[in-house]
Formats: structure tokens, sequence, C-alpha cells
């Protein structure tokens, strides 16, 4: 039997692209779609992409509309999942795409979005020590940012395994599509084609407390980590380049060691072969993660470094990748790991 | 049973497509892959994109290495199909990606490619009229090129319907993964971002010829195509811009239901709503057409315009379809319409 | 003594780019910015690449903040500029680079731009048979639309010369400045990075009467244009693919020697070498006009196709020819062949 | 009288730059252009955006061909610099663009380059302390890398103002002209479009101890440098992204001293007002260099970003700034701060 799905926010990137995805999945049928200010209209001149979806037409985001599904995508602005979920019942399974639900300590909530904290769900990232356990029979998941999923991936082995001194600083870049689709002069074509440039410089970005909560996880000691975003230009991607002091002992082999033990099993994450890096091309459209960890002896650094999809991996892949635990489907069911390229 | 499949030229852009989508294609099971200059080395380091194939090793291309298939794909540089295709047998389905058995007549072959004409197959473009039986059961089929693709789907429908004066005006624009993955100065990123150019003007593009003979099958006379393409900086997509005087009598109507007759029940052409135009980052990836048309009546024109992903639908997701039709399977098998964006 | 020049909509592509020539012009002083929405900011945060001018603060569009100057340039959205236009004295320069007053025909404005025509001011296309002396001595210079400017210099020499049919085909891609900096959905860096898309197809655009009224005065008698624009994946730049019968008798020799003649002496128009064709990097941030032409004899027609960058000899390049020629300096003051390239 | 230079290695990007550069330098006539595989070729057919010097035909590279000049900037492969330099007499400027005589130290050489080391000319980073004496009257100069005048300028003054601990960390992201005009599969547009992707990670980069020279110099102890290079999808443009620990007792308002102290009076480095970032489509085409600190307190860094044109201060701006000061010019000569933006 189907798994009835229903997507708030279908006009969105994250909406756009859990629809792309479950399009393709084979245990799902596509139930609701809403949004607000685009509500009324066909969703063909919206997302032009979702052929078979284009004569389908956005609903409004109200709990009536979401109701009676198996399960429901938030793909919201931060701050509205709450008002939403309360009204689903506790057998639907919620999946918020937003970052309401992702924090641990009220405290980090407040200071980064100044308002209320509304709860903590199980984290959808399931390549965390635990983490499958947690979202097995999961009814509400709160999906991971796209950078905190790349540069904990990139980082928590060499946290896990003790090799990395507990400050972590990040450098990553990330492609237009993480900025969403109101449009902003910055943001407009003109403004990012031939353009790098940094943002939420020095601390301010609201995704370093989900980091810190992530690889202070791992390592069972606070990291202090120093995070620096930059707009690429480029539709999708993130390139997340991490580095922290290795440990003293640490080896080139044993930091290697650790990262292969780390994703021996993993369906989606690739420590590439020795000498070769991740490039964010590799991964487009997949839900696949390339890592790569370099030890540099002259400054005794750990580098890691992971390239992801920030809607696939980063948003919605990781969505559905999290949703088939839950249900108790395949984990890989309705994903790929193949990138389009070039 | 599955359909087993080799892939000939695997190290390209043409050979990584077609590897892309066997690899979602459910019947279909992957056999030997060959290169030449590449031969031994791991597809991972040439093809990073085909996580699930990155183990696998080139082999040369040779008749022995890809023997024992169903299905040989050719994504070999012009000139060098034959040669491999004879040695196979005549049970095998060979399907060339490249420009050898497309043209029927020798003298365009001799003129554009300067060299002894190979032959002629059965043309892998399941949306011209008789094309499907055509193809059901063929052993060797010649998939169209890249631009041809484009340019028919946009046209054809008006030639069919008498619609239009027999000269047909054409501008397409094309990601540069449609000149290939051997590097050249003019190819560079640093030449080729932030920069159109055009190139093969004045009817020297070796499409032309094709173009022309497809145009001319619908219309049942001689089409003038006048062809300029233009290399776009980006990696994938075609967009065709097309015209031609309309005939005395046609009409903004009548122009419309003509393709919407053609394309009422074509799995992959999708003649948008009135009004929409076709954008090539909606099909990226994906095997559809987004066709619009429109009667210019202050210079009596009928304008039509596609757009396909090069790769794809120009390339690699032709040959799967036509091979689908070829093999007895569904046409759609292991295909989509729906394209990555943004 | 110097050159007095007040900028009206300065936050604007169009406004920083003519700041920027402005700031390179040895014989012109930058005397007052106007802004409205921005009024009371400093152009840094506005314009960051115009370091000079980073602490100067806009004022606001009034004709008291626009007193007092020699030159008065005008990037304000259409219908906006007139009203300012008279209230400036009859002894200053006012050169438009809004559409307000390009036209002829008054009936052509009012069916394009749905408003009362404001008028016909000298038309700056100093290259134009006969625009020279009408340009010098001028106070009111209508400065040409960035597609017209890169159609008609591709294609009035051939028309000129009588070697051309009176139905035009063109097909141009810009870069996405030139729908300006109004952030709109589709214009996100998102939407246009990888994607080539038509629009105003059919006739529609704005700028095809304009393109009529040049290639119609060339001709002596009038020309149908058929007009398709695309937006391509690049901040800059016009590629302008333009063709048309040739008149029984031409030859390609007789249509290059046209060309040869038409550009022998432009400073800004460069006839490239047979062979070579426009690129629009090649004409980054210059003035200069690449220009190639072909005679294609398989359709019996001319291809003519131009490369402008459309922010300058596309807008505010070819106002500060037009400022020069009005006042009597060298036309080529302050402005450049050189492009930035790659 | 005009300085009559003279440029080895015309072809390639740092050539074509340098070129861009001296035909607007007032006081600079150009002289012989050399190159090697593409001697005898027209300028105009390697380089279409120098229009003025499209018909000029590339000599060979000999000392021969390069006498009889007041300046011979050198755009040659590392390695091939000295045997032209010594056959220029002691009166030529020599300005090497290459790397060959940029480290002081000849182990540092060997270990990077794997050859003997040629020598250590004065170093042309005027910014730096006591640079501008040492370039003053010099008759050799060796322009320094890309990187390094990035990475050099956004962190030496907090290690000359003693605020930074010696460690730094590095990631930058660069245009692809930095990889030079030589066709590789990797730098194909196909490739780099669209993708972000890492290289010479690990402390492997030759520009690492260049930069470890210069911090090291401002700091006056040794600095560690953890520097990992990224190539970006656009073809011009460094964003550096450096950080540092902060030594105790450094605040904000000391770190913002430091900076606004080191550029008070540079004409061509410029520290943002607070709160305003880098962005290279700012510096395109310009030999500006944007710069912002940031103190995070949350980990004790000090952020340092800058921002510049790799062709232009990364490279050839930067040598005709060397030039301007050896040659008793005024050190602005010929280069602008502003940007060609969008």
């Amino acid at each position: 039997m189907a798994v009835r799905a229903a997507v708030a926010g279908a006009s969105g990137y994250a909406g756009g692209e859990i629809l792309r995805l479950l399009l393709a999945h084979p245990e799902v049928e596509i139930g609701a779609l809403t949004g607000n200010s685009n509500a009324g209209q066909r969703l063909g001149a919206l997302q032009p992409h979702l052929l078979p979806l284009a004569d389908r037409v956005l609903a409004e985001t109200t709990a009536g509309n979401l109701a009676g599904h198996d399960v429901v995508f938030l793909a919201l602005p931060h701050g509205q999942s709450a008002a939403v979920a309360e009204r689903l019942g506790p057998d639907v399974l919620v999946v918020d795409m937003g970052a309401d639900f992702r924090l641990q300590d009220p405290a980090d909530w407040e200071r980064f979005y100044g308002s209320a904290h509304a709860g903590t769900w199980p984290y959808g990232l399931p390549e965390l020590p635990g983490a499958r356990a947690r979202l097995t029979g999961a009814r509400r998941i709160a999906v991971p940012g796209c950078y905190p999923t790349a540069v904990t991936l990139a980082l928590f082995p060499a946290y896990a395994a003790s090799l990395a001194e507990p400050e972590a600083v990040i450098v990553a870049a990330s492609g237009t599509s993480g900025a969403g689709k109101a449009p902003k002069p910055h943001l407009l074509g003109s403004e990012v084609m031939g353009s790098m440039s940094p943002y939420g410089v020095g601390g301010g970005h609201r995704h370093t407390p989900e980091m810190i909560q992530n690889l202070s996880s791992a390592a069972g000691e606070r990291i202090a980590v120093s995070f620096t975003p930059t707009l690429a230009p480029m539709p999708r991607g993130i390139l997340a380049t991490c580095s922290a002091s290795a440990v003293a002992g640490a080896t080139a082999d044993s930091v290697r060691a650790a990262y292969e033990k780390a994703y021996a099993d993993e369906p989606f994450v690739r420590l590439l072969p020795e000498g070769q890096w991740p490039a964010t091309a590799s991964v487009h459209g997949s839900n696949a993660v390339h890592v790569q960890v370099a030890y540099d002896e002259s400054v005794g650094r750990i580098i890691a470094i992971s390239a992801i999809d920030n809607l696939t991996k980063g948003t919605a892949g990781g969505a559905v990748q999290s949703m088939n635990i839950a249900l108790g489907l395949d984990e890989t069911t309705g994903l790929t790991t193949i990138g389009v390229a070039p």
C-alpha cells in the first residue's frame, strides 16, 4: 500500500526538490500540495521541471488541506512549522525541512532565531551514531540544515575517533539555491555569476550551533566552530572545507582509518580513494556525499572536505532517507548516489 | 531476464550519460565498459558522478571485449563505429550515438565528413511519423544528433501539417558538453563562462543535412535550412529557436492545433501552455522536450522553440528510448520527464 | 574646463555603468547622483565596484538636485524621463538612457508602451548614416536600446547596400543585466545559471519597432523584423544572430565589401577577419562592437552576427560616445575598445 | 619619453592581462610581443579582446627579440625566466610574473618545484612594510603569486600588529584563469561550471611557502599556514578566507584599528565599512583589493577576507604597480580601482 505524502511549501526550492524525489519513490503517492502566496496556481508555472505534476494546483497551507496523509513534509519559513505540526495527528509522520526542531538547547534557538524554542525532534542525519535507532518508528523528524549535513559528515569521524582538537575551522561554499527563491537583489543572476562572496561571517550564521551540537555529540566534549559560509556562482552544491588540529599521536594512517571505519557501510557516503578530491558537480542531484581527508604534517592539521547537493542530501534527500527509516522501508528507496554531470 | 549492455567510449560525455541512464534502467545489466586512451583506468577517476561503477576498470575497445552482450552502445568519434559494428553479430542490438549511420544520402556524408559513407541505419527519433515501426525489432539504430533532435521536434509539426514555407531559419544555443570532453582552448571554463559565441556559421555545421533530411521527410518536399549554432555558458542543454514563414491561410489557431495534435500522445514531448516558454534548466537531466510555438502576425512567421538536455534526449536518453522500442520494452522504461532544477 | 555631469538613477545597472565610464573620462567631473528608493544611501553599499565614489550619498531625483550641470544622464524607468527633462534648461545636455524618446512614430510607442508618446530626440547611434551631424551640438539625446544597437550594427550595412530582402530574422542572447536590478524570481541566479530561455517571443518585445525604424531608414523601405530575445547565463553581453535573404546578384564578395566599407573608419566597430566570429567575452566592459558576416549559398541568406556589451556600447558607452559628439569632444574620449577577458 | 615595454608569453592569460593594462598606461609604448608555440600568429586570433593590437604578430621568445626595451615582462612557465633574464642587460627592468624569483629560501624552491633555485628578486608587493623602498629603482622584480597577494593583504596587518597566533588557516576560491590557458580536461567549461572543487590540499600548493615567507616577515616569527585552494566556477577573482586565533587581549576594536592603520594610505587596498564583505565581482578587472576583518568572540579567532582579481592585482596589475615604483612614476599610473560589474 502506497505511502501518501503531502508537501507544504511546494513552490519553493526545498518543496520542488522533495517533489522531484517523491516522484521517483516507488512507495509514495503524492497527495496535497500547498503554498501560501502561490495558492491557486498550477505547479507547472512554478516548477516547470516537474512535468508529471504540471497540472496540479496548489492549495493553501492549512491543517485541513494537509490532513489525511501518512507523511507531511514541511518546507516552510522558519517559525511556521510548529503551528502546522500540532494540528496533524501523532500518527502522521511529520518531516520538517526547516530549522524549528533541530536544536536541543533552547538558548541556542533564542539567540540565533530570536523567538521561543518550539522543541526538539529526532534529528534526521542517519549517519550519526545512534541516529538510525532514534529515527526508526519516529513520527516527527527534524531534517538537518544543508551546511551542518556537509560539515558534520566531513568532520565527525575525526571527533568520534578522538583524533582532533576541539576547535574546527570551516569555510564552505554554497550554491545559490540554499538562499531560497524569494527574490532579493544580491541573489540576482547578474550579481552572483562571476562572484564569490562571504556572508554571516564571525559566528553569526544560524547553522553554527547545529554544527557544534553534532560535532560535540560525536566528540563527547564541546567543540568550538569557526564557520564562514560563502556564496558561489552555481545553483546547487556545497563544498565544505573543514580542518582541526590533530591530537598528539595522530597520523595520516590513523586519520584515514577512522574515516574508512566510519563510512565502510554507509550507503550514501563515499570516502574517495586517496588523492581524489570531492567536486560538487559529481553529486549534483544525488543523495551522495563525497568525502576526502588529509593530514597536513607541516601544520599538524586534519583537513576534511565534503561535497553534497544542498537540495538533495542537504535537504530533501536527507528527508526521504529519514522517512524511509521511520517507515521501515529500505533506507535507500527512491534515492540515488548517481549525480547528473557534467 | 536482464538485458546485458556494453558501452564503447565510456569515458566521454555521451558514454557517461548512457551509463547514468542505464544504471537507472530496471531491465538492464551493465557489462563491458571500454575506452581507448583511458583503458586500464578506474571509472571512478573518469566519471566520479557514477558512484556505483567507481571501481569498474575500462577495457580496450575491441570486438572481443564487446562480445557477449545483448546491446552495445557506441559512443565513439565519428568514422569509427562501422568497423566495430561489423564485428558484432546481427542479433546484437547496436546503438550508435555517433553520426556515422544517420544520413541517407551518401553525398551529404561525403561533403560534410570527407570520408566514404558507412550506410544508413533506422533513425532513433521515435516521435517522427513511422519511426516506431521502423525501430521495433531493429538491431541497428542511429541515434540522432543533439541539434537535429531539438530542431526537428520544434519544427516538424508545422511541416507535417503543411503550414510552413520550405525555408527554416534556426539559431540554437548549446551547452558546452555538446563539444565533448577532449580539451581544446576555446572550451576552457575561462573562455566559455560569461560568453556567447557562434560557430559553424553559414551552413557548415555537420548537423545541417540531418535537419534537412528530417524536415523534408515531414514536409514531403525539400526544406532549406539556415542553421547557426552558438555555444552558451552552461554545461548542458539546447535551446533551439526556429522559424519559417507561414503559408497563406495559416492562423495562430491552426498552428497551435497542429502542435497539439502532433504531441498529444507523446510521452516525452510537452507542448507548454500558451504563454509559457521553454527553458533548458527545466529539462536538465531529463528526457523531456519542452516545446512552444507562436504565430507572429506582424511578419507572418511561425516561431517554434524547443528545449532539451543535449546529453539526455539529445544523445543517451534518445538512445535508451529507441533501445526500449527495439527490444519491445515500454518506451519510457528507465527514463524520466523530471528535470533537476534549479 | 571640466564638463560637470549628473546621473539620475545611479543605483541601477545603467547608472552604475555610466558612472564607471565617467570616472575614466578625462573631461568629466561627476556631480549629483540621485536615486529614489535608495536616496540617502552611500553609493559604496549599492555599487561596491565604484570605489572612488564609495562615500558619495544618493540624493533624491528632483530637478533641483539635477540643476547646475552641463550634462544630465537619465537612467530611469521608462515613462519618467520627460518630466525630469522638461525641468532642465535647453542648454543642458540631457542624455536619456531609457526608451522614452527613441521612437519616431507615436503609434509604435503607444502600442508597445501603452502611454502617450513623449517625443523624439536625436538618436545616439553615431554609426548610422547622418547620425553624427544630428548629434553635433545636440542638447537632447536618446540613447538606443541595447538589442537595437547590436542588431542595427549587424545588419544595416547589408540594407544600406541594398543587398538584403526586407525581412530580417533575429535571435539574440543577452546577459541578465539587461533585465535590470529590480529583483524578480526568474532573474535569480538559481534560475538563470545553467539555463537559456526565450521571452517576448512573437513580435512583442519593445525593442522591435526601434530595430524596424533603424533598418528601414538604412534600406529606404520598410523592413519587417522577426525578433526573438533569449536570456543567457552571463551577467553582460549581447550576441545578435541576424539573417535575411540576399537579393538576386548578391555574392559573398559583395556582401563583405559592403561591411568593409561601412566600418572602415568606425572607431568602435570591428569587422573581424574572415573566419573569426564574435564572442561576447571579447567586448566585456568595452565599447567595441565585433561584427562578422557570411553568405550562406545553400539558402541564399546573409548571416550577420554582432557582439556587444549591453551595458557599455549597448547603454552607457553609447551614451558617452554621443555626449562626446554633442559637446565637440573627440568621439572616443574616455572609451575603450579593449575588453576584460577572459 | 615613453617607456618601451616587451611582453614574453603574450598569448596566455597573464600575457593578455599585462597587455590590456599597458594599453591603458599613458607612459608605456608596447614593443615586442613574443610566444613560443604561437609565434607567427596574429594576436587578434589569440587575444580577440585586445582590439588595438589585433594585427600584431607574435615573435619567438628570444633574447634578440626582447632586446632594446626599457621593460620586459615575463609571462613564462616557471623555470624559464632565468635563462631569458640573464640575456637582458642590467639596465633593463625585468618584471617576472612567474614564480622563479619569489622565494628567499632555496630549500623551499627545491621542495616545491623540484629544480635548482634561480635566485631572489625584489618582491613586488608594495603594500608590505619596506617594499616600496626596495622596489624604487629596482631592475629586477618578482611579481607575487595571486593567492599570496590575496592572503598576505588579508592577514599581514594582524601579524604586523602582533594580534594573531602563529598559525593561519586559509581557504581560498579562485577563478579558472588562475590555472592558465593550456587546455586540460578538468578545466573544461563543462567540468567547472556548476562545480566547486579543492586541489593541492594538505600543504602541497606551491604558493604556500610564499605565504609563509610574507606573513612570517610581517610577524617577526615563523607563521604556519594551512592553505586549501579551491576552483570556483568563474573566470576571474580570488576570495581568500583567512583566520587565526587572536592573542590574549586582542579585541574587535584593536583588530579593526590595526587594519585601519595598515590601509589608511594605500591607494589600492580598501578596508570596507564594518558589516560589508568583499565580493570578487566588485574588483573584476581592477587593481583594487577589498578587505574586511571580524573578530569572532565565540572562538577567539580573527577572520580576515580579501577579494582580488587574480589576473589584475594578483598578476599583471601588481606587475604594473611595481614597475611604476621602480621607474619613479606615480604608483597608480595606468591602474584603476574601479571594477567591471555586474
